[in-house]
């Protein structure tokens, strides 16, 4: 395909057609067909990867995926993101409907207008314009997913999964997510900690406060594992980590008589840790802790746990430090490397490739008029196109 | 009054009459009266004392309680009891109405039964017996409340205050509580422990896990000082008594967010304590052990106590061994003398005089169907007239 022959897209217009499709986790609403046609005409050959199964919640779901490739060469920058949407909260409390992308004064207003759908489109348009003006360097993709904002059980992680096991090559990848905290460019998120729920119960007999010896209370046994636990320093942080951290986050009992000894004890935790840490690491740590307290005191402890997503860092070096001089070079700010805030699917991506965060101000994402300027989006395409360039020429 | 002019009162059927009056906590419904006219054809001066005010739960109470003496020699052996039950539970479960006091085969059905009006009635029944015979050595008196089984603010607590205030003098006292374990005579209490109900609520600073220095977690500090609390060893025990005990009743933060720090923790405790405490001092205890763990902590610790009785303990001496001795003699069961259970209102008493609890078989005492074998009412009775000539002779 010649350059003369595409497009060339206008970020703020093709952000508009994204949030027409109400696209609320895991509805897709036409929005994965609107991107696929515009990056077909960009000459991406573009395949869809649907996956079905348990959606959390008891719900079943089927997930709409697309990973869209142009060329062949090395190096293959991808571009990752989601079009799924979180819900809109009281559509009437917006300022114009929240599916309806409105421009006032300036400013588009609608859900995903921030996240994500604005650095979707603005990294598309980036695409546009370097195609338009000559073949790139080395292959671009697109890994978008429509289950990111929900149980992400059926999004990035298989398809990452697939494409691993097809041998596919992916070099480096951006995550479009809005990284940014108070003006565009200020930060770049180049690793996040894991998260690891988990659930304990103490098993005890119940029984009268005046007849302790004929009862188990489950609630001394609780507390001596939770201070355990609690008082244990799990490391000193790693690299540009801070240390893990462990919350109780609950402690149930509901025992409403005062001259009663409860039956079971039930308390939560969650830990967010860096890379020297391991979701299955911790794991046996407080089952061995459990079991220790169990031994000790001859009640039964049951744990549960859930780990949401690993820790992972991708170190300073040529694609961190070349992204932050794009950046630099197109917005006049320095990002700062940051592995602070919650997960991302870059927990996923890093198994494939160095992976790093950059995208619009996130201070709206998931409020009542979530909007964006039309020159950030404007201003995030052009830092984009520097950030391409920059990476495929390395 | 002479001898030959008072009645001989069938405990059974004195028991009948006063089931019949349902005189559920803080209703009366004549109860009192029942045993006033009882009391007065007996020769006893009869004074009754109703206390009003707070009767717990926002409700107002007026209590009806009644003192009752024969004679004004030396010594006064009282017998105190109560005229109130507590509900009745589902009525249609019971096998005749809870308030019918029907007798089948032997067996006395009704609430109230055991606990108490059974054995104030077989206490009345002795006492007849004896004055129908002669002149009884000493004073006999009654002090019977119409709140033991409710909050017990306007009850025995205040009838002992105001007699110990008029200087009444009270040699020894017999509480007719269901004091027997299995058969009739098996036990008597001559202590109970003292309760002590703490609230415990930690009070922290809301926020999200993955940012643990902008908020205060209040669970580990309020884990810590459970912990604490429940690692101490309040003392070794008291002469008869076991070890006081502290019980973690409930510990409550009903967080459903696995992702937010919570705002505040909140536990109650139980302590059982032997009379090598006091309410007070352990009250002290908690507040220093909550003020260190403050202070350790930076998070403000709040407690409220609710102390609802005393320990007490009648040691074993002449007044506990003509008891067991009289028992003995009329059951062919030596009492074991016990502190096991739970309060009663001897906790009041023992300001005014040595104390102890000697009753029925309490096995469907507070249950559908409590009931009584006529037989065994009539068998307290005898015991009780023996106990009553044994003490008096002292």
């Amino acid at each position: 395909m010649s350059a003369a022959s595409t497009p060339v897209i206008d970020p703020v217009e093709l952000c508009r057609d994204l949030i027409r499709r109400p696209s609320v986790t895991p509805a897709d609403e036409g929005a994965m067909d609107t991107l696929q046609r515009v990056l077909t005409d960009l000459g991406f050959t573009c395949r869809r990867m649907a996956f079905e199964g348990p959606g959390g919640e008891g719900r079943e779901a089927r997930i709409e995926n697309l990973y869209a490739r142009r060329g062949t060469a090395s190096p293959n920058l991808c571009f990752a993101g989601h079009t799924d949407v979180v819900p809109t909260g009281e559509a009437a409390a917006w300022s114009s409907g929240p599916f309806a992308a409105e421009v006032k004064d300036g400013v588009l207003y609608g859900r995903g207008a921030v996240d994500m759908k604005g650095g979707i489109a603005a990294w598309v348009a980036a695409v546009s314009q370097i195609i338009s003006e000559g073949e790139p360097n080395g292959s671009l993709s697109f890994l978008i997913t429509g289950d990111e904002e929900g149980p992400a059980l059926h999004g990035t992680k298989r398809v990452v999964e697939t494409l691993m096991a097809e041998g596919e090559v992916i070099d480096a990848c951006v995550v479009g997510e809005p990284s940014s905290q108070q003006q565009l460019g200020d930060m770049i998120k180049i690793g996040r900690r894991g998260s690891l729920n988990t659930w304990i119960t103490v098993h005890g007999k119940q029984g009268h406060v005046a007849y302790p010896d004929r009862a188990a209370n489950p609630a001394p046994v609780l507390v001596r594992l939770l201070a355990a636990l609690d008082a244990h320093v799990l490391d000193a942080g790693y690299e540009a980590f801070q240390p893990s951290n462990l919350e109780i986050t609950t402690v149930d009992i509901a025992n409403p008589a005062t001259n009663v000894i409860p039956a079971e004890a039930r308390a939560r935790l969650n830990i967010r840790f860096n890379p020297a840490q391991t979701g299955d690491g911790l794991i046996d740590w407080l089952n061995r802790e459990a079991g220790r307290v169990q031994a000790e005191t001859g009640l039964q402890i049951t744990l549960e746990h859930m780990c949401s997503g690993e820790a992972f860092l991708t170190p300073h070096g040529p694609f961190v430090t070349a992204v932050q001089d794009a950046v630099e070079a197109s917005t006049g700010i320095r990002p700062e490397a940051s592995t602070t805030g919650g997960t991302s699917d870059a927990r996923f991506i890093r198994a494939m490739c160095p992976v790093l965060e950059l995208g619009l101000v996130g201070q709206t994402m998931h409020q009542v008029d979530e909007r964006v300027p039309t020159a950030e989006l404007e201003a995030l395409t052009a830092a984009y196109r520097r950030v391409i360039e920059a990476v495929q020429t390395l």
